[in-house]
């Protein structure tokens, strides 16, 4: 509250049309389906917009009364020929995703929409975050995750193009980054100064290092526990916007959470973010009024030990993305104009 | 502690003697088993108090040194003819019920106990509440609960009395209610800054709007996740006894806590309390020394998907009345006047 | 951070060799196995230190860069004659296994090891304390836990000597304890201000006038849940260390955490340490500089409902003795130094 009142008069005129109409609630929400998984070795992530949509996203989008359209699945093609790209597999491919999905987000942004990306891996950021920027290019990112994806090549223990999302985005690793093959069509863009993590717990070395050189602000599970996430949130706006009212890219990886509530993904760690704080961190996005684009990746319907667990995931993936578009715990979703009274009517209804 | 000494020298004197030995450590426990469903409409709650008791209440109540004095079960009457007024359901017997209970509760705390409720759905605490006001009627209200119970017939989108059971309570909502059968023996008492809700995060338009309009303070799980439970109470305590001290009402839906530590209840709501928070507030009730009538209720043993999630939840509520009755995490609910020493007969223990 | 460049200074230089050696990063870890049961009832507790082995013990200290030195399990012996010492089982046997378990810690404190003791039942902090004590006479003690463990055979409700390790420990209680047969080796050292409890919650009676008696300074689950974890470690580390730095003893029960995470244990209570909170604790505990010996005791692999649960719990007991020496959640366990960046031989990897 105190926040919107703040910022709200150091509302920029510069931004696109699209940018503008994401300063106040969103009038509609397009969704995106990207099935998608070879930005990682774990098959079965490529299901995770149907089970997403099976828990009941567009009912509970419907019941915060936006108009909701759901653009289906996007349609990725796998290549004949993806050979490695130094450890790295299926550059191409992922490239080619990315690509397609970036003209899609571009085209829903574009289109006034606040936009929600269903993945698939989080390889898919890059082309996300790329859309969103095509239209907004003062965004800023909040990344919710238990890693911090932004090995390069060069660093990356696995290989996996999904721990690598950040280091295509981010201007100062450009020098640091080969050129790999399938992403021609784009050059970075963020500024470190624009990204803040949120939920890390599993940190490779090189990307810690990367994390400290580029002086980038992350809370980890530790400064979670140290601070509080009211303060945690507090920080993060602070950081992003304290200068500037802008778009706000969420991307929610939902391994963020503690694999007790989302056992269904690929890279579970423990230590993870309660069901409250991830509700809480959205509440907050939403309280901004400036959220633009969402992703929300990694739901794996094939790694759930037994149907329960699927749901469960599946489930706090949709109210992950119903309360990052409005729906509050204190109830206040639909507007009520008054007590209303008996009338006689009513009264004919005693016996 | 603090809080103890600062609020003494303020106690009135104008107490009923029956409210009056409520702020000192009670003397005696009443148990009432109250096994009621048609507040609402899944069968099996009627069943809670027999879960309760064999989770080992009494036991671990005369633990505490209590004198505790089971009364038993109520004995409900179904009527013959009660039908819907508008889409409420049973209203005739959910009044006739309540109308039962509010005399027990009365005689138990005019006879000098320490009151315990056991539901049955949440509707019972309108007569258990009314009955506790008959004695007390400086009494105030501490609900913690997952819902705001305080739709009226025309705001209630099921119709269920256990959703309204607090508008039946509240002179300001006097007007909106109408003249619903099997109320007629009771009026409203109750004003709305005698009230205070902890754990809300399931809360209809109409009931958000009414918490609004009444300004009645309420902490959502959202609060709790802002404020921490350690300031959530002092708000609390500030706001219902800073000026006056007086008796405590305090009525517990077991759906307060987490589905994952209550499962066996008929409303569940992801994001609730946790076990420890739950503690914490029945321990801080308890230190008030004010606590004089509980109910414990929607405990339903039908509703656990096995045995081990039934007695998981009858347990909680065994925990939950008694810390509200004494028990501690830090263990010194029995007296100890020193260390005792070996004595010559200790040693010829030794071989 | 703040509190290691403050306390720097005031390192004192009269501890011996092998004490001094624990302000900085352990050269090296010494493991010793205590497959011991007799401090209480329940068999299985001497498989512990298998457990926790097989869920990987040494591969995660390895990967911490540390010189790992498993020396196997202490071979205990069982006394033919071992008759009851007032209703205390086993005095003898638990006597002598802390005397051999003693000799051993003090050797590996001495050899300049950082020393982890896996139990086995709580009784064997008797021995590993003492042990260490004589290599470290100045040394505190960080016991986490449940339980106080600080009965006398005088006010222990079981008599289980796993319940009375501290009372052992303490030159306060030395005319409070009977001469217990199987001790005679052995004095009490430590001081009440010597000492810190965190995670308490089920205290006797008599362990809770004892511990106000001596004014030690514990941390009951409802401290945690008033202070946060947080301003916990700040308080203990003031305690202990403000006004000299000293060798820090853990020794951490894996029944301070909820039995939800660590259900392998014999006396489970709930209400416990989050996952995020046990670490915390470790995490700050190694960035004193200062851990020089850790127990940690009471897994019990006979008593999980199922593998699970079994694994679940010596998994967690591998991940709080990998936090308490160094492992993070930030990722900085291993040093990097510089963003690597590609070269002719990355760009030939272009197809």
């Amino acid at each position: 509250m105190a926040l919107r009142r703040t910022l709200a008069p150091l509302f920029r005129t510069q931004l696109t049309i699209a940018c503008r109409q994401q300063q106040h609630r969103a009038q509609s929400v397009a969704i995106l389906g990207a099935p998608f998984f070879k930005g990682q070795k774990r098959r079965g992530v490529e299901h995770g917009p149907k089970a997403i949509r099976d828990a009941g996203l567009v009912g509970r989008l419907s019941s915060l009364d936006y108009p909701v359209h759901d653009f289906g699945d996007l349609n990725f093609q796998d290549l004949d020929k993806d050979e490695h790209f130094m450890h790295v597999p299926f550059p191409r491919t992922v490239g080619r995703a990315n690509q397609l999905l970036s003209s899609a987000v571009s085209r829903a942004v574009g289109a006034g929409h606040t936009c929600v990306m269903l993945g698939g891996d989080h390889s898919l950021a890059i082309g996300s975050v790329e859309g969103h920027a095509q239209q907004c290019p003062n965004l800023c990112l909040i990344w919710v995750d238990a890693h911090a994806d932004i090995n390069t090549p060069l660093t990356s223990p696995s290989g996996n193009l999904h721990g690598q999302s950040v280091a295509f985005l981010l201007k100062e690793l450009r020098d640091k980054m080969p050129d790999i093959p399938g992403f021609s069509w784009m050059k970075p863009f963020l500024s470190s100064t624009d990204l803040v993590y949120i939920g890390l717990r599993d940190v490779d070395p090189g990307e810690h290092y990367i994390l400290k050189n580029l002086g980038i602000q992350y809370f980890t599970m530790r400064d979670i526990d140290r601070l509080g996430i009211h303060r945690v949130m507090e920080v993060t706006f602070d950081h992003l916007l304290a200068r500037k009212q802008r778009p706000i890219h969420l991307s929610f990886d939902i391994d963020a959470f503690d694999p007790s509530l989302a056992p269904a993904t690929g890279t579970p760690v423990n230590g993870g973010l309660t069901y409250r704080e991830g509700i809480y961190i959205t509440e907050e996005i939403h309280n901004t009024g400036l959220l633009s684009v969402m992703d929300l990746v990694e739901v794996n319907p094939a790694l759930g030990s037994n149907r329960e667990a699927v749901e469960a995931t599946a489930g706090l993936a949709v109210d992950v993305i119903a309360s990052s578009l409005g729906q509050t715990r204190e109830g206040a979703h639909v507007a009520f104009q008054e007590i209303p009274s008996p009338t006689a009517d009513t009264e004919q209804l005693r016996l």
